[in-house]
Order: C-alpha cells, then sequence, then structure tokens
C-alpha cells in the first residue's frame, strides 16, 4: 500500500458497495472484462478507495469467492449438528444450502461461470472445495443412516445421488426457465431417491 | 459474400480445422477474446477461407453450436427406439449420452460455458432445449414405466431426479478432480434411484 492509500477515511458502506459493484460486473462482462474503473464507477467511490481495502481486482475477487465459501462452511458446520435420522438430516442440509444458494445467486453463477469457463486470468481460487466439503458431509449423514441400520450400503454412491439432486436443483435456479424446480420440488426428488437408498 | 470470397477453392480439412481451432479458442480464452484472425492461425488457413465457410466468427460459433446439438437430437431419437423395460430403455439412454459427452467435451465445456458464463456477445443459441428434449424424452420413457405398472407416479419427479443423475455425471467429467464418476458409476445411482422410483 502506499503513503497516498494509507491517508484515506474508509467510507461508510464503501467497501460493500464495491464488493456488489464487482460482483455485478464480473457476471455482466466476465472478470477479465471487468476494469477497476468500471467497479468504482459503479460503487460510487474512487480508484484509491478499492485499493485501499482490497488492494487490486484481484483483491476483491479473492474476497468476493472467500466470502462465499465462508458461508458454505459455516452453514455446513451448522447443518451437521442437528439430532434427527439420517434422512431428515439430509433433507435439512439439502435444503438449508438450497435456501442460501437462493439468497446468493449472484455469488453462485460467478463461481459456475470461474469453474466452467474460461480462466480468464482470475486469481486461483479451489472451487472443488465446495465438492469435497459436500461430499464430506454428506457421505457422513449417509453412512451414520447405514450405521443405524436406516440406509443401505453403498454409502458413497448414495452421497453422489444426493449431491447430484442437490446442485441440480441449485444449478437451475441459475436457468432461464419460466417454471424452476423449487425447494419442495427438490425435497421429493430426495425423498425419491432415499426410497431407493432406504434398507 | 463478396466476388473476393467466391473465387476461393476450399481446402481439403480446412472446415473441419477451422471449427476444432474455434472450438478450443472459445474454450480457452472466450468466446469474445478469441479473434478471427487466432483461429485461422491456429486453423493453418486465411481469414477468406474462414469467411467462405462460416461468414464471420459469429457463422463459426453457431455452427459448432448446431453441431452439438444435431448429434444430442439424433443420439435422443435413436435411444428411444430400443425395445426393453422402461428401466433398461432409461439406463441405455443416460449410458449414450454419458459416452456422447465425454467423446465431445470440449463441445460441452462450451455450452458450458456460454450457460452459466457472462454472455460475451455470442449469438444467441437456444440451450434450454438441450434440457426440454432430455426432459421430454426421459419422462416418455419413466410415463411408460408408469403405464406399465413398473414404475409409481410421479413421472415428473421421476424424470427430472434421472435427469439430475445424468447431468451431474456429465459436469463431473469437466471438472478437475482425479477420481471422477464414470459410467458405471452413474449407472449404480440410476439403479439406487430407479428402486426408490419402482411400484
Amino acid at each position: 500500500m502506499t503513503s497516498a492509500t494509507r491517508k484515506i477515511e474508509p467510507e461508510p458502506g464503501a467497501r460493500e458497495r464495491l464488493l456488489t459493484a464487482a460482483l455485478t460486473l464480473f457476471n455482466e462482462k466476465g472478470y477479465a472484462a471487468a476494469s477497476v474503473r468500471e467497479i468504482v464507477e459503479a460503487a460510487g467511490v474512487t480508484k484509491p478507495v478499492l485499493y485501499y481495502y482490497f488492494g487490486n481486482k484481484e483483491g476483491i475477487y479473492l474476497e468476493l469467492m472467500q466470502n462465499s465459501y465462508g458461508t458454505f462452511e459455516s452453514l455446513a458446520a451448522r447443518s451437521v449438528s442437528v439430532e434427527a435420522s439420517a434422512q431428515e438430516r439430509i433433507l435439512q442440509f439439502c435444503s438449508d444450502l438450497f435456501d442460501a444458494s437462493l439468497e446468493r445467486l449472484p455469488e453462485v453463477r460467478l463461481i459456475y461461470a470461474i469453474y466452467f469457463g474460461p480462466p480468464q486470468g482470475a486469481p486461483q481460487f479451489d472451487l472443488e472445495a465446495y465438492f469435497i466439503r459436500m461430499m464430506e458431509l454428506i457421505h457422513r449423514l449417509v453412512s451414520a443412516g447405514v450405521a443405524s441400520g436406516e440406509l443401505r450400503e453403498n454409502s458413497v454412491d448414495g452421497a453422489r445421488a444426493v449431491i447430484a439432486i442437490l446442485t441440480s436443483a441449485i444449478n437451475e435456479q441459475l436457468s432461464g426457465r419460466e417454471s424452476k424446480l423449487d425447494r419442495d420440488g427438490m425435497v421429493r426428488l430426495l425423498r425419491l431417491l432415499m426410497r431407493g437408498m432406504a434398507k
């Protein structure tokens, strides 16, 4: 940080406005095409304010990604502590993650665009971590169901099938379709699957 | 087409080389950032050859998209004519589509990048058509199973759950994970689901 940027007094709300503006522009134009100038203009601040909070465009991108992963992680940690049958815990975890994704759809869209799209020069962020963590948690829930005699083996296949329905329901929220699968629909699909997984 | 381009003699293989080069560059750099100059250089031809075959960059993109959809469509039409139980026909259709996707992974990647990513100025191509056609076909197979007493209602939920597992298995091929769900794995997951869908 230069001595010029150190003198800036943080503006109230500027940090949040910058994050929102960057997220919108990364989604509309792509990471590479969105410029610092456009981001600060959309946020109604000057460039040094962005440099003060985030260092550069890479910094604001990484902050967005870390925030999203942080939300996912705290949700994941919470859902697993609920006491209920394995099937109910799986439904609860999937419903919570579905709701959180709907609330943060622009973040989900950016993650998908970076995951499936061209690299665009965006800094490296481990997006596989979402899948790995989801697999870890859902596999634990399915394994508990297998141990208690509620569900049949194989727990890895069961967990993969649950994740397929969960992620498919979330993906669908990014589509332009008029009638999208809602949370109740996802729960019905999961119950259909878990009927097949039941002992 | 100008009189200049009409004079070009088509070069053997140039059309295919252009399509391959464009597909690679669209995936590496994004549609917007990939230039006609880069595409013709990668294909080892001159610009007028691209103009002769495709008109412009939009034309080569639309040709790629139409080819992909054409492959999907002919596969879809074929799979459904097989005579077998509803469950076996569903497994056959999903396996065929999985194999075709694996063989044409760069095309699948481009479709995902355009679907989830920023518009990038790429010409409009109806990517929802894939989902709608898949839903139509799988729903028909599930409905036949319901009618014959092989599967339970509700056939729309059943079809959606099948598509979730199929698309999830295809998505996974685009991931950087070391151990990806293969076709046999997908079939196991579908059998797990169909156990829940069985009457």
